[in-house]
């Protein structure tokens, strides 16, 4: 099959691998009709965290093309979503909803198991990780927001559950990527009141507020925290969502949660410094991390298929396989906001 | 009036201080008849964090002597409970139940205003700070308890709230002080099902099981990790309350905290660096800070009232004000749990 490959910083290929097959009898092999790029994927595309050499890819929809004796719930044929982790669904880790940390769980496109930027995956455990999508003949923008309940959805949903936003809250949003605009969306969808999105995007901005975001604060810095302070009458907001990772964006959250609130973090952290004293003293909390999506999918998926959400909107590039080394590109040129890979047909 | 003076690291000395006055039509004058010494009292007198030359202390339970002319609910004679900081209760930090950062708000025996190792104090925003205890004829033992709803009991309160302790859930404490064995009480009062001590001081052991441990852990550092993953299956604790603030014991609550769990943080933070990184791949969060003792105190006053908790038996120590030096000296060398102040009578 072809997929592409992770060959070094800014240097991927679109080689040959070979078919994946089943090795255990919880496996199942999914043919993958639309990957993506995470912004994630970026710091090692930077050169800026660690990657082994080889399939990349953590994000897909696909067709079920081969199943192990022991997998339950899914059959041939079926449209089901990948988590970007797999899980087994089972042990105390699972039970307690922190799916990303299952005593036997795993990533795609690690190196040892294919990614979604390929043409099929080998997925373990696949009866407690893939999630079947119910119906057919699902339009173009319903399988794109499809798409994006392997991770950035998700994700973003984490970010504000972390945070325990609830119905009419004051958010902000720290981070106009794709994350962060799907938590400005998560948080209207929890029913936040306010939702203010730090962005000087043009594009972004516009799509921010079709996702619910009532107020945009251009500035960055100093000038951003005095400017969410100033919305929110000198007091912070009640939920600050951190989506991006850098030591900068997360002392704006930090500057700018109220006291006795709790920061939504799942940027991954890149050179962040916690300034802890402050923290605890203004009693400001934070949780966070990779989000369980294997968790979220299902009531977010409810969601997606009635039309009440459409976070697929975060797809402005599209390409095919062939083309995703620019699919990077685009990301971390700041072009595209996140690259859609169509791989294969349904 | 005479009151403890802090003269200077490990120098307190009792002597002559103005009697207070009512300067603001807000304020009241209590006369004290138990203080206490803090263990975050500990910092100042060992060196390791500055205070200003004057009085000190900020625990303390005390007779109404004199009411400024705006303060409403409370009357002269009353016996009342002053929570260690005042506030106004009405700015919109106090209103969302963070009254620790009231924009109006401070802390007593810090200078400026007389505290609670002293004859009398000024409580700024009485009508709001200070709470009324119901009845009379009060026990000593009841005395005992009401005294530690000035903080401590509090303190211990919030370790357990900020972490969400509900029923049935494994705790584990790291701290053997009055804050952790409040914790121990609090996490037992919150239906914890299974609380995990760490302490290796025989007499503190005692004491949490009275209060509800139903684990203690002797070890410390990695073997103190270990032993709570082994109690725990290797899973770690629902809820690890951290009640001492150093950074060995926050690296040991990090290290014993289940994925997905949130740490509740009560000791005041000295030298402690967060592994960021660590707790966001494992989705582990901290919440906590110093405890809004004023709106944790009616419902933990109730439960003391009628006989449900007795938080008074963490005062293993007990003087005069003319013994205040000796009291910090007994908890500064672990001589005591907590010292309590008798000051004067109701």
């Amino acid at each position: 099959m072809r997929a592409a490959i992770f060959c070094g910083p800014r240097s991927i290929e679109v080689g040959d691998r070979p078919d994946p097959v089943i090795h255990e009898p919880t496996d199942a092999i999914v043919r993958v009709v639309l990957g993506c790029v995470c912004g994630s994927d970026l710091w090692y595309y930077r050169g800026e965290s660690p990657h082994s050499v080889g399939p990349i890819g953590h994000e897909f929809i696909g067709v079920v093309e081969e199943l192990g004796a022991d997998v339950d719930g899914i059959a041939k044929g079926e449209l089901v979503i990948a988590p970007f982790l797999y899980g087994d669904g089972t042990c105390p880790n699972c039970r307690n909803g922190s799916i990303i940390t299952c005593v036997a769980g795993g990533s795609f496109g690690n190196g040892e198991i294919d990614g979604g930027q390929g043409e099929a995956v080998r997925v373990p455990l696949a009866g407690s990780t893939l999630v079947r999508v119910p119906g057919s003949g699902h339009s173009e923008e319903m399988l794109r927001s499809l798409l994006t309940l392997s991770d950035v959805m998700c994700t973003g949903h984490h970010a504000a559950v972390s945070a325990g936003v609830a119905t009419g809250d004051v958010v902000a949003v720290v981070g106009d990527g794709a994350v962060g605009l799907s938590a400005v969306l998560a948080s209207a969808r929890l029913g936040a009141g306010r939702i203010i999105a730090l962005s000087r995007n043009p594009k972004r901005e516009k799509m921010a507020q079709q996702f619910g975001a009532t107020d945009i604060v251009e500035e960055r810095g100093e000038a951003a925290n005095e400017a969410v302070l100033e919305v929110t009458g000198g007091v912070g907001v009640d939920a600050a969502l951190e989506c991006v990772g850098t030591g900068q964006s997360m002392a704006t959250a930090f500057a700018i949660a109220r006291p006795g609130s709790t920061l939504g973090v799942v940027g991954v952290p890149h050179g962040v410094e916690v300034p802890f004293g402050d923290m605890f003293f203004r009693n400001v909390g934070w949780r966070g991390g990779p989000a369980s999506a294997r968790m979220y999918i299902p009531e977010l998926l409810d969601d997606v298929l009635d039309g009440t959400i459409n976070p697929g909107r975060v797809f402005d590039y599209e390409t095919d396989l062939d083309g995703i080394p620019d699919a990077y590109a685009a990301m971390d040129e700041r072009r595209a906001i996140k690259s859609l890979v169509r791989v294969g047909s349904i």
